[in-house]
């Protein structure tokens, strides 16, 4: 088993140039992991003549990725992102028994259950380390470092540009609109940015991770969203005088308490504890807290995204493969950690459902009575306060309200808004946002 | 492949107790991922009638480990401690063609080289994300996770207790000897604490993860301890005035400048700055941060010790032989993740040798010239000066000067200290402490 592991590449942009560089200027150490070369043969890309940070020489270089795929290589990796042509690339690698490292998380999250299908059928390796959070090896600590846990919740900050963005707004009092567009200056965020501030992007990521953290089929399809740019830089200041830091959160939960399983996945802005690691992981890091039954929390932080972390995630799978190639696939990881026939399918609960902890935020009229109307409210259906922050108005001008309550069905929340909101002299929408603590 | 593993267990206190709790909580989610039952069918410990908080009713119990090296397992598990007679059983087991899975760093810092020399030879699997940092598969991350990685360096607070007792100090004020007697009564610190403060247990786990991350042989011998009896309450004070907590640190870092191959190994108290995780990892948690060429930094926090969050690391090791059992060990994952003819064996450095930055603390007379002395030995030897606070002391009491240095050679700042130490006006031992600084 010391003949080099031959490698296909798909997409040779940003990440695939990372690939090419670290597998040259780690080839000894890789090596002297994989037991043997790890050395790509064959690679494709839609421009063919684009100038490059890599060295190609040795390199079969064409725009056509069907013939990488039908080359002589023992495994493929697939990094040109979308949908099409993607998935039917991966699937045909797959079926003509060629191992697949993929980094595409849309594809994953859209197609896993189909491509993990294929890859079992084919008796060949699917590896996706690279499909969520850059370089941290979340899916292998939660498929196999932590597999003697019932996992009971995996919170993330797995998007680094609304982490940056909110981050900035933090840290320079700046409005979404402004942050954004310094942030895509900067080249943290896209030219269109709504994969990235809408949460379209962590929920990819976060069904993949409930996938492997609960042993469920991918559900895409049913994790709520909720972007960021509905955050106001007042929100930040006022969560701050409160204890709090809002941050990017993705959750997949158990459910304890319904009759049956179930689950509950969401994206959305968060209330997160100061002193919380989560609260501490600024600019364009990720972090994953992982809750099990035996080990507690656990926290990862690290690099979610660039060329060079993505790739160091890309090249542990084709290590992985080099190793495991030829082995009875009896033998093999399955792709989410579970056997496919032991996989289990937990409702995903509706938000309505939800119960949480929550912020509220109203700008009302300088009158007396406002604060008994409004806590009476919450007094009669049943939500405790747990904090509660009155700023001084300046004269003429509205106060501004901030609460958190303890948890509580979602639904009953917003009732409550509701009611609030139908009071004469609250000025305006109030803001909602979530709140999560975490259990040591 | 759907047989039982079977798991003879070596030693049934905290930690076995914890892995036969686990085992049966979570036998329906272990046996989803490993595709098979684990069950424990012998077990051995030195008082049988202890009561013990876990079901043993299914398990042939005794007090004669050999016989459990004996039985027909597929498994053994070694939670005994200590060297021998671990070691023996450990070597006996392997010698039958069990699988071992060990929680002993001990053992695995002293004798792991001999150790995975006879899993090769018997093509037995060793498992031993046990042995460090409990919960946090921080072995697993190291060996496959970042394999893509050319490792720098590994800094981790890898003893909970050193780590519980500095946090009590910096939070109460309390002197090194108060902390240690309160750790002791909660069961924190064990009667004999030298183990744990005095940096041996940090310095089994140090020549673990470098083995790891350096691919090298287990080099315990070679590790430079100091506990962190040293650190005054008024150390941690300062450091905080100037930006910096203090922590137990383990590292292990290659040396770059160096005209052949050599790494760094050292467990000290260390002043970390104030704003990275590492000075954020309070009480008995463990953190350990690896940088990697290509991934950056990265970082993994969790407990590190305690009955079930090492339990977790023991059956995730039970349930990679559960998988892998049978494969040809080709297949294997090489203990340190490194194929053993690839091990290098590069010098560990003296601490004479190495390079950092310094804290000094110097209680001098309050008398004119006392700073102009010292700067000029500073200068004199080449050292900048990057932080200094001097205290103004109270009528007739002596002042408290505290400087943070450049990064420069140890044995250089050692020189500076003794030229301080003979100042007339210097009145005590200078306390000197390292400073480490992370890029990211």
């Amino acid at each position: 088993m010391t003949a080099p592991l031959r490698v296909g590449l798909l997409g040779v942009g940003t990440v695939g140039q990372g690939v090419l560089r670290v597998l040259a200027r780690n080839r000894q150490e890789i090596e002297r992991r994989a037991g043997r070369p790890v050395v790509v043969t064959h690679a494709a890309a839609r421009d063919a003549d684009k100038p490059r940070d890599c060295d190609l020489s040795a390199v079969r270089f064409s725009t056509d990725a069907q013939a990488v795929v039908e080359a002589d290589c023992d495994v493929v990796v697939e990094l040109i992102g979308g949908i099409e042509p993607a998935r039917r690339l991966v699937l045909d690698a797959l079926a003509r028994g060629r191992a697949v490292v993929c980094a595409n998380k849309a594809l994953i999250a859209q197609h896993g259950n189909e491509i993990f299908a294929a890859a079992r059928k084919a008796g060949a390796l699917f590896g996706f380390e690279a499909a969520v959070a850059g370089g941290i090896p979340i899916i292998k600590v939660l498929r196999e470092g932590l597999a003697a846990n019932r996992i009971d919740q995996v919170t993330g900050i797995i998007n680094g540009t609304s982490n940056y963005i909110l981050t900035q707004m933090a840290a320079r009092g700046q409005a979404f609109a402004e942050a954004l567009a310094e942030a895509q200056r900067l080249g943290y965020a896209e030219a269109d940015p709504r994969f990235d501030v809408e949460g379209i992007d962590a929920a990819h990521k976060l069904a993949i991770l409930a996938a492997i953290a609960f042993g469920m089929p991918l559900r895409f399809d049913a994790v709520a969203t909720e972007g960021i740019s509905g955050v106001a830089p007042q929100d930040i200041q006022l969560a701050r005088e409160l204890g709090y830091r809002i941050k990017p959160l993705a959750l997949a939960k158990r459910i304890a308490r319904a009759p049956e399983a179930a689950v509950e996945l969401r994206v959305h802005p968060t209330l997160v504890p100061a002193e919380h690691l989560l609260a501490k992981t600024d600019g364009a890091l990720n972090a994953v807290r992982v809750h099990g039954d035996a080990v507690g929390q656990t926290v990862y932080v690290g690099r979610g995204a660039g060329a060079e972390a993505t790739a160091s995630a890309v090249i542990a799978d084709l290590i992985d493969v080099a190793r495991w190639q030829g082995a009875d696939p009896r033998h093999h990881v399955p792709a989410l950690g579970f056997h496919p026939q032991a996989l289990q399918h937990p409702r995903v609960a509706s938000l309505d459902e939800i119960e949480s902890a929550y912020y509220l935020r109203l700008r009302v009229a300088d009158t007396p009575g406002v604060l008994r109307a409004i806590t009476s409210i919450l007094a009669e259906l049943e939500i405790s306060v747990e904090a509660i922050l009155q700023k001084e108005p300046r004269e003429h001008e509205d106060a501004t309200l901030a609460i958190i309550t303890s948890v509580v069905n979602e639904r009953r929340c917003d009732q409550a808004r509701s009611k609030m909101q139908s009071l004469p002299f609250v000025r305006e929408p109030v803001t909602r946002l979530r709140v999560e603590h975490f259990d040591v």
